[in-house]
């Protein structure tokens, strides 16, 4: 396991303002309340992020403005940067690692279905020689739903030898298990997380990192709790948590997960921006379900007592 | 059908250069032979155009060295713009409308596969909006097979009703007569254009305008004079070369569109920087199959005589 990435990630919503621009203030003020519950790293611009929703020039902006408000240290993103292009890429990458983050969250391009490894296997080997930056940290994006596509464990496996260091980790949002433990046994240098806090035990018992998942956003403190339960060995202590975080995030799940989120943060903040989503998804409404109404409202104990 | 936009496309293959920049005296090249053989329209940047894999400032610099050349005209030309941020997608778009083009192919955006039929059509309204231009024509480009998604007759009918004489056209690559039939009924106003010509004939007899094909980069001659013979309702003379084009369509399917029409390029210019693709595509071989190989001859009257 890589000793630098471990841990509880959060790949933080963002929220937008009615013309559609980040709505910075919030972004910043949840990058930070997120990192007080005690989320290790923050993943702006993954899929919870809507991040292929947002235009590359916001993209670095809303970056370089979370540094500025000084809640956030650069060594505590991991930021998505994968786009199409690989020139686009190689531009978000450049300039997020010049910020000093700890990792890129980096997608396989996605349009093209019929592409073969070899293919997969350049774009990647051509995004690091183009930032050609000995600081620059992959973690490979695998999330099949949305891609159509990804990174299967024998690319994976070449990826991690070729480039020692700099393909660093794996981000795994297929919800397969297995594909994760091949992923592991694959390339046992990656930091693996994967996407849901569901296999944090499965994924710490294996030599997995810890877990980067949309839930992060409304329940970090907890999903923290269960991670640091579980890596000190107190397993009883572990179980209870273990049932309240999968209960949370079955609710989230059956609401839509950014749709859920977002109308909690709405809730909790007593912002409306937090309701806003960019094109193609539609924005969150501000009624929750009363499972959901009490998440917002933080009465965990009461609930995981039923 | 709309009177501006009709006729034969073609969706311009890119040629690269080995630090994956666009060979533009290539492309240049390709581009004023297509039209010297017939092609009304050029579409750069679309799926066979590697579009998505390019850079957008590549893309925008492509376009204006293009038109410097001096052998195309903007408005013979309808560039692809689509990308999955809006605002990337409106940069793109102001662009070629400020060139002067006849119309952009959109692509729906294509991560989000569970995006419902109102966040498209904000999609496009915003895209609209923003562009806030009245010159700006949109072609929708219906491509579910790499998109996952797509503008079914539904919600092309809304936007043609909402936004007329800027919502102009769609492209088909569906591969589905019957999503075109349907286009054709839900929104007769629009300019519908099936992505091969294998459906010129029932797409001229059913009102469409045309068709933007991929093979056209090798055969647009061919592929002119049967849509030009059946728009003069001369059946018989439509009949053998319909049996041409599609003699070389599949000949080019089996091998693989975009890799068989490179190398056919390739072949014909005596330049192998045809043979390159951006990644995640591999590059084409130089090896064609007799069938190819002679149709990259042009001794296609043989061949049909066959």
């Amino acid at each position: 396991m890589n000793g630098a990435l471990h841990g509880v990630v959060t790949p933080l919503l963002t929220p937008f303002l009615a013309d559609g621009t980040i709505a910075q203030n919030l972004f910043d003020a949840h990058a930070a309340q997120c990192l007080s519950e005690g989320s290790h790293y923050l993943a702006p611009f993954g899929t919870t992020g809507e991040a292929t929703s947002i235009g590359m020039a916001a993209r670095q902006d809303a970056l370089e403005r979370l540094l500025t408000s000084q809640n956030v240290q650069p060594n505590q993103l991991m930021p998505g940067t994968g786009l199409n292009a690989v020139q686009d890429t190689a531009a978000l990458t450049r300039h997020a690692v010049g910020l000093g983050v700890a990792a890129v969250l980096l997608l396989p391009p996605f349009y093209y279905k019929n592409a073969d490894e070899d293919g997969l296997y350049r774009y990647v080997a051509t995004l690091i020689e183009t930032v050609a930056d000995d600081r620059l940290r992959i973690v490979l994006y695998h999330i099949p739903k949305f891609t159509g596509t990804g990174f299967s464990p024998a690319i994976t496996r070449r990826l991690a030898l070729d480039y020692p260091g700099i393909v660093a980790g794996y981000k795994d949002s297929s919800g397969q298990w297995m594909n994760t433990a091949q992923i592991l046994r694959a390339a046992p240098d990656l930091a693996v997380f994967p996407g849901s806090e569901s296999f944090l035990p499965q994924a710490l018992a294996a030599g997995g990192a810890g877990c980067i998942s949309a839930s992060c956003n409304v329940n970090v403190a907890a999903i923290r709790a269960v991670y640091d339960a579980l890596k000190a060995g107190e397993n009883d202590k572990a179980k209870d948590r273990i049932l309240e975080i999968e209960y949370v995030r079955q609710q989230l799940e059956g609401a839509g997960l950014i749709a859920a989120s977002k109308a909690i943060l709405a809730l909790r903040t007593g912002q409306t921006d937090w309701l806003r989503c960019l094109p193609p998804l539609s924005d969150a409404t501000a009624e929750l379900s009363p499972a959901l109404r009490d998440i917002a409202r933080g009465q965990m104990s009461e609930i995981s007592a039923k």
